[in-house]
């Protein structure tokens, strides 16, 4: 829960990171030997930083040679969603296997009749229509969507994640021709200082988003006094990190 | 913050497997075709989750791997808060140039003149007294530690972890001699389930801990009548699990 929040997180980590060198007055209040002692501990707790740290780059490699893996199958998703391909006969007895498994009412709708002229029409509907305006609506994103933003996320054809060659991952929304912007993609990069914090853990330190190229009249960032307003638009939050999950 | 309370995590982890077969009704109103697409999807997500556990399995792995890097550190914490060995002299002074970097006024108190008397008696403490006491009061631990438990708590040499043949991990609290129970060690067993959850993640299962043999009249899981206390006994609560926090 906490991890979808990069700046909250970051901004515990500094006030744990002061916590940290504070003194309560307790190893002051120690004889001088025991204090020794004591910073002799404080030693080899570095020691262990330092390891800390390595194995958080270790994961992050981990991480990277993963997302190779997992990438095909982001490819193929995009392919389907957007009607450029369709699933195998097997992914779809894999996807419908799933389904068996879960509940016992899918059997009625899959038996029931559709009207004729309905199942036509689909026939027509490229690829899934909506799938990334749906799954933001079915995430945790759903309360910072305005019915205006709901205007141009219809067009949002694929969100793509890329590493940095720094500590840091880029977003990537692409969208379709559309009345709103001209941006045929609109990126947003979080980076991560390269210092790494206690335990090892990498810190947020700031993201930065593109410049979304309006059309006239159309800047959706722009209130209407008329209409009350959930949110300005999504594009100042903070998007999930997957990133961060795993962390 | 919450992966340090796995029952919640594993709660929160069954809701939510609950709800991901959980039909809104949306996918069953699409058409045909599309309906087959989502299906595909399912299939292709359903790869993704084995990549994912094949992931979570090779984190752990490295977690493993880098145990045994920290272990010597544990080792040698160990032998200096017990007085069987002494911190080296480069350990003391990475350890004080780290209190260097925190505070200034830190000069004052190393400068200032302390009563011999205190020394003299500091030079025949052995290695760190009541060290995992003040580590547990100083920790998330703090409030569930009574005054009572406090009297055995003082008596506890070392916390030691070890990784279990199957998913899960071993907490070890080492004794000396007391008057409270006789167990040399009292250990936790925290099993979590052969089958990774939805994104690969291990889900706890549940926690087993030593029987302690107290001695007469020493059980402090017993109740006083006449003492109001915070927390019967730190021993039936989740101690942090070092495991999760990398997960």
């Amino acid at each position: 829960m906490l991890a979808s929040n990069p700046k909250l997180v970051s901004m515990m980590q500094s006030r744990l990171g002061g916590l940290i060198g504070k003194s309560s007055g307790y190893v002051e209040s120690l004889p001088a030997p025991v204090r020794k002692r004591v910073a002799g501990l404080k030693g080899i707790q570095k020691e262990h930083s330092k390891l800390e740290s390595e194995f958080q780059e270790e994961v992050l490699a981990l991480e990277k040679k993963f997302f190779a893996k997992y990438s095909p199958l982001y490819e193929k998703r995009a392919q389907i969603i957007n009607g450029l391909s369709e699933p195998s006969q097997a992914e779809i007895e894999a996807g419908e296997e799933d389904d068996d498994d879960d509940d016992d009412e899918k059997e009625d709708k899959d038996t029931a009749a559709e009207p004729a002229a309905e199942d036509a029409n689909a026939e027509a509907a490229k690829g899934i229509p909506e799938f990334w305006l749906s799954a933001m609506k079915n995430s945790s994103l759903a309360e910072t969507i305005t019915d205006r933003d709901e205007g141009a996320l219809k067009y949002l054809t694929n969100i793509r994640m890329e590493y940095l060659d720094r500590p840091g991952f880029r977003l990537i929304f692409d969208f379709t021709e559309n009345e709103f912007f001209t941006n045929k993609s609109i990126t947003k990069t979080y980076f991560y200082q390269e210092e790494s914090g206690y335990g090892g853990d990498f810190i947020y330190d700031r993201a930065e988003g593109d410049k979304i190229d309006w059309k006239s009249g159309k800047d959706l960032t722009v209130k209407i006094e008329s209409k009350k307003q959930r949110n300005k638009s999504m594009w100042p939050q903070q998007v999930i990190p997957n990133y961060l999950h795993s962390h």
